[in-house]
């Protein structure tokens, strides 16, 4: 067995202090530099990814009756990539093979597998980064960063999360209870950690890597196979993944089948007929929540671990930064064309308008400054094609369309480039109804009547609607303060006062627990113990002690 | 504000040592002695009891539209109580009221009320236990130690348990992201304990309080309000619960409607309208897989825990203690006739008989050592009541008819007081299906093919149907090992050998994890991370660090 515990231990044992701490850490370099990961590391990782190219992507002794794929890069380039593809049953039943000797693997072997597998996936980064901006539309300094490190990251978290809750109790204890006058009662009792089963990753379009590293890891981690549904048009990522992971498995001598890729096609989809497979016990999902919903009526006992819908707002109630407030709203509306869970959707602001450094600035003032910033922000071509990247789903456009057609638009849409789409600004009804998700490059500015209803109507629709994320701009301790309880109690995370480069967007591991688990957004929070606790059981055994 | 938490935090600090280490540890004695309790704590109880019957149970400011209870004591003592009773709706406003009050209190000032309060019900405990003993049917003995220190016990290890779940992380960070050559981007980041919002524990009829008790004191603990729904047969153990909670919250200046009882009466109960009501984020439910299934399919969103039906089984292969197995098993076969989670109700036996200290047992030697073990100790009636208890329910009394009408019996169920009855021992049939969970005392012992069969057999019903525990009679180490791993793929706790004064029935706070939670007996332990971690989540607020 090449694969030791001892080898990453000392990551492991800084991931989980980072873990307690919640500062900044990382191991994995978001800086796609070759004085980081070798000079050779750039050409090396394109000329992996060219090499894929209108191949076969060879999986070593997957199971497979066929090969498929339809993934289709948003930016254009002809992939004609296919896949290892076998039956639903043929998956269930390999992973049920693969069961056994995983469950029985020690903790430090399934986690010294995971760790390996992180810093080879770690330096494959810029292949990565290429498979993730052409199947999600990412420009590649984000692809790199959200497919490659950040996605480590969050899967290392997840893997030290689960050596902390696999290691808290005893192993063994014995218990002894005093009996007054006679003997004790003496007990030899031992624990095991059991895994629940397998596992379901249901991947999704954006971030096929990112999203799905937690739950991929967390589940493999404490000893439950893993099958991996990848979205059918963000394939690439995930497979090179399950490449390395069954590689790193092999290596330590368990079954690679305790990683399986499930491939399918849009339009013929394996995801319903793998979540209601009596034999899987746990769900990772990351996508709508109509889905969402479907998956809890149609498995009533399984674990499931969902990212789903969101509104996200900004409230905007003043700022001592005018113009660095609006850069950085406008950095964060036009970031991956508001493809990001992260992304906000709905910017209020009091009808009356804000005080700012530049004096009193009207609702339109503001507005305007927004859009001036956006315009300015993406007014080089190739600058707004890096910044929006493309987008993923042709739906986008179309819905769109119909926002435009229905609302009052503020800011039309440009599209630079084939694919690539500037904001879309409507305005808001005031009271109206802005209730639904609008996935995509589309933003609402909203009359309020007053700084206390801008931030109830935003906390309002993340507690109905959900939300991952809100923004607050304010100058006034009682807003603030007022801001932090109401967005508390609608369990979203909110940023206040962001200029310069730090952006609402981002959620960083070890630090940000992203997602809350409290409102409709999702029930998981990446990575909150609650993320790890339900995917294995401790049985006991015990006995009356030997003296 | 008279609660404070320096008062208990010894105590507090000794449980959380105790929930690593897994050895014995109680603050609470389970002996009912004048010297541990204060001499006059036995009769200042009966007395408070008699005080108690036919009267209106009186509760504080609790919202009450009108008076209603209709408990009856399988012990023949006439009740006649009555509780303050509310609409569904006037309960949810009042907790709902609570709410914000509760959340916004330190976790400090939430813990040391559960803290206070556990230790005012400890001192309570032999009230308590007249309570459980005359709504629950069991004996005194048993009712004292499993409604009041074992409850009190399951109550201290939420506690502990939510105070590990709440600090486990910074509160604050200062979150320093390197730039290169350019200044460090700084975050201040704070991070808040939100609860999920209304919780309800629905109790059952067998053990109102050491049911109940671990979800109340988690939901409290982690800022929930609660809504108390007792088994409308098993109300005064919960309502005199609910005073001594709503006291302390009122001396610790929060509102005493974070903690409310819903009281019904059979065929009017009010669970469904609760389970189902929106403002009802966590449930807590004990009881037939049958409505877990329905509270399930009724709230996709909402955190259920549930310990349901399960069928427990005993694995006889062989002992060197015949006698002391045969006692051993009859004990927990009588223990409060079978109604409790833990009794065991199949006994797979190899039809060729096991090996023994007595020399070689048939099947039916083993089966007749058991009975005749059962007939010795059940012989007077006294203590045949003292063992027994009553039934809690009329419906088991038909059970049985109907099972020993279809079954080969080889017991007959003796009564030797009215509601007392003696267990019922039936043949199964070798290779048949022994699927169901017959609840009471009804057990069947099943031939096998061998001992190897034996064991699967009772794991894989504990796989399929659910069970809590499960016990292992043999002297062979492979077939330890063998049924150790089974049962451990089937997520049940096994006890193995046990002869003397510990029974399989017998679960221990801060050593036992009561249900795995891995398979269809519960989702939920008693009391692991998991049971703590879904009820609040961790909403931050960030923001530039001003330098």
């Amino acid at each position: 067995m090449t694969i030791r515990f001892e080898t990453h231990s000392e990551m492991l044992a800084t991931a989980i202090k980072a873990l307690s701490a919640r500062d900044f850490w990382t191991p994995f370099s978001e800086v796609p530099s070759g004085k980081i990961y070798g000079e050779a590391a750039k050409s090396d990782g394109l000329a992996a990814f060219d090499a894929l190219i209108g191949q076969r992507f060879q999986l070593t002794d997957h199971p497979a009756e066929t090969h498929i794929g339809a993934e289709v890069s948003p930016w254009g380039l002809k992939l004609d990539l296919t896949y290892p593809a076998a039956t639903v049953e043929a998956l269930i039943d390999a992973s049920a093979a693969a069961q056994d000797a995983l469950a029985a693997a020690p903790i430090t072997t399934r986690v010294a597998v995971c760790l390996e597998a992180l810093v080879r996936l770690n330096r494959l980064s810029f292949l990565i980064g290429h498979a993730t901006m052409h199947t999600t539309g990412q420009a590649f300094p984000m692809a790199f960063q959200a497919g490659g490190p950040h996605a480590q990251d969050r899967g290392l978290e997840a893997v030290a999360m689960a050596y902390c809750e696999m290691t808290r109790f005893a192993e063994a204890a014995v218990w002894k209870k005093p009996q007054g006058k006679h003997d004790p009662i003496v007990m030899e009792k031992h624990w095991t950690i059991q895994p629940q089963g397998i596992a379901l990753t249901i991947g999704c379009n954006t971030f096929p890597t990112w999203n799905s590293y937690p739950g991929i890891f967390a589940s493999l981690a404490t000893g439950n196979p893993v099958i991996i549904k990848p979205h059918p048009k963000a394939i690439l990522p995930l497979a090179l993944t399950v490449r390395v992971l069954r590689e790193v498995l092999a290596e330590a001598g368990l079954p690679r089948d305790a990683v399986l890729l499930a491939v399918d096609t849009p339009g013929a989809e394996k995801t319903k007929q793998l979540v209601t497979h009596p034999d899987v016990a746990i769900i990772d999902y990351t996508g709508s929540s109509d889905f969402a919903d479907w998956i809890r009526q149609n498995t009533s006992r399984k674990r499931v671990f969902t990212e789903e819908t969101g509104v996200n707002s900004v409230v905007i109630t003043g700022t001592d930064d005018f113009d660095g407030m609006c850069a950085n709203l406008a950095f964060s509306l036009s970031l991956y064309s508001g493809q990001m869970c992260t992304s906000p959707q709905n910017i209020y602001i009091p009808e009356a308008g804000i005080d700012t450094d530049k004096g009193r600035k009207s609702f339109d003032d503001v507005t305007s400054g927004i859009i001036q910033a956006i315009d300015a922000l993406l007014q080089d071509a190739q600058t707004a094609a890096g910044i929006c990247g493309a987008l993923a789903n042709p739906a986008t456009r179309d819905r769109m369309s119909s926002v435009a057609h229905e609302g009052i638009v503020l800011r039309q849409s440009t599209s630079p480039a084939t694919n690539v789409v500037t904001p879309l600004i409507l305005k808001g009804r005031k009271d109206g109804p802005q209730d639904a998700e609008c996935f995509g490059p589309m933003s609402f500015v909203i009359p309020c009547t007053s700084a206390e209803d801008a931030i109830a109507q935003a906390a309002n629709i993340a507690r109905t609607e959900g939300a991952i994320t809100a923004a607050l701009y304010a100058t006034d301790d009682k807003l603030m303060s007022l801001a932090g309880q109401a967005f508390s109690r609608a369990a979203v995370n909110l940023s206040i006062n962001l200029t310069g480069k730090i952006y609402v967007n981002q959620s960083a591991a070890f630090s940000d627990f992203h997602v809350t688990g409290g409102n409709a957004s999702g029930n998981a929070s990446l990575t909150d113990p609650a993320f790890i606790a339900g995917r294995f059981t401790r049985p006991m055994r015990r006995w009356p002690k030997r003296c």
